[in-house]
């Protein structure tokens, strides 16, 4: 379990994503003290591309980060913080060698996606996830399941080690 | 220069692509016998994601591989071949550590893309590429400057070897 936690931070500090949020201040009556991101944005395998990356070690990880439109325009405008609205995906699958590619090659060096393992989500809202830099950060796993609060509740500090308002992926040209 | 085409010609077996085109039969008044796709389409920076990839050894590369509305429509259904229209692109790029990434895991185990090494595309026009599958191939270094006839020579003939319609690159899910 303790590895499976690290794991799941792992991916979440590299790849951009993770939900652990804070409500904004003023919250009462029963309200959760709470916030976790935990509806999939919907549409975001037609999001356009930011950027790829591979994750060696115990991640064995290739992954797509893909950006709605709000995100690919800032990033192309280089527009720091992110705006309201941005929306990154991280797509994860396992890191398999190519069977077919390697056969055609000669040679054991081509690796593609193989089972996805999970998808990952920050967006922005400044008001709703204030206190967490603006973002809320999500992560599902191959069968849609919201990763635990535990792991969640690490997004948050880690990404913001990160130079570029909290989100590590940069834009591939 | 020999390594260099075997390089261009290894990208392109697994990604997906460059051009040597025979005309289709009919040719005369002394327009070339070889049709080699010349032009960037526009736009391909803004298609969806089909898949990534990342190879070892001398191409040490890490790529997005996108596809235009026809191509994503094609894979998503299922469809070989697949539809005159259809685009496909390989975005490389080298394949370097991320030193911010890694700092923060504290293990030298995230990669991402460096500097770009070239965009490849498959254009599918079954009248004009009737020699070579259907298939049009292009490849253009980082500069947009084509690949060489010697290089582009080898794109179909590999490609005839992926299983699907001259197709390396699978659809992630």
């Amino acid at each position: 379990m303790r590895q499976i936690a690290f794991l799941l931070v792992a991916v979440t500090m590299v790849a951009g994503t993770v939900a652990y949020v804070l409500p904004a201040s003023g919250q009462t009556h029963g309200e959760p003290t709470q916030i976790f991101v935990t509806k999939i944005p919907p549409g975001y395998r037609d999001f356009r591309l930011i950027s790829v990356a591979h994750e060696e070690g115990n991640l064995n990880s290739l992954g797509a980060v893909l950006g709605n439109d709000v995100a690919i325009k800032a990033y192309r405008e280089g527009k720091l913080p992110f705006p309201d609205g941005t929306i990154i995906a991280a797509l994860h699958y396992s890191h398999v060698p190519s069977q077919e590619n390697n056969k055609v090659f000669g040679d054991p060096q081509s690796f593609v996606p193989g089972s996805p393992t999970n998808v990952q989500f920050m967006v922005k809202d400044s008001k709703k996830y204030a206190t967490t830099g603006g973002w809320g950060y999500a992560h599902f796993d191959k069968d849609g399941k919201p990763g635990t609060e535990a792991a969640l509740q690490t997004c948050a500090p880690c990404h913001a080690k990160a130079s570029r308002d909290s989100v590590f992926t940069q834009y591939a040209p």
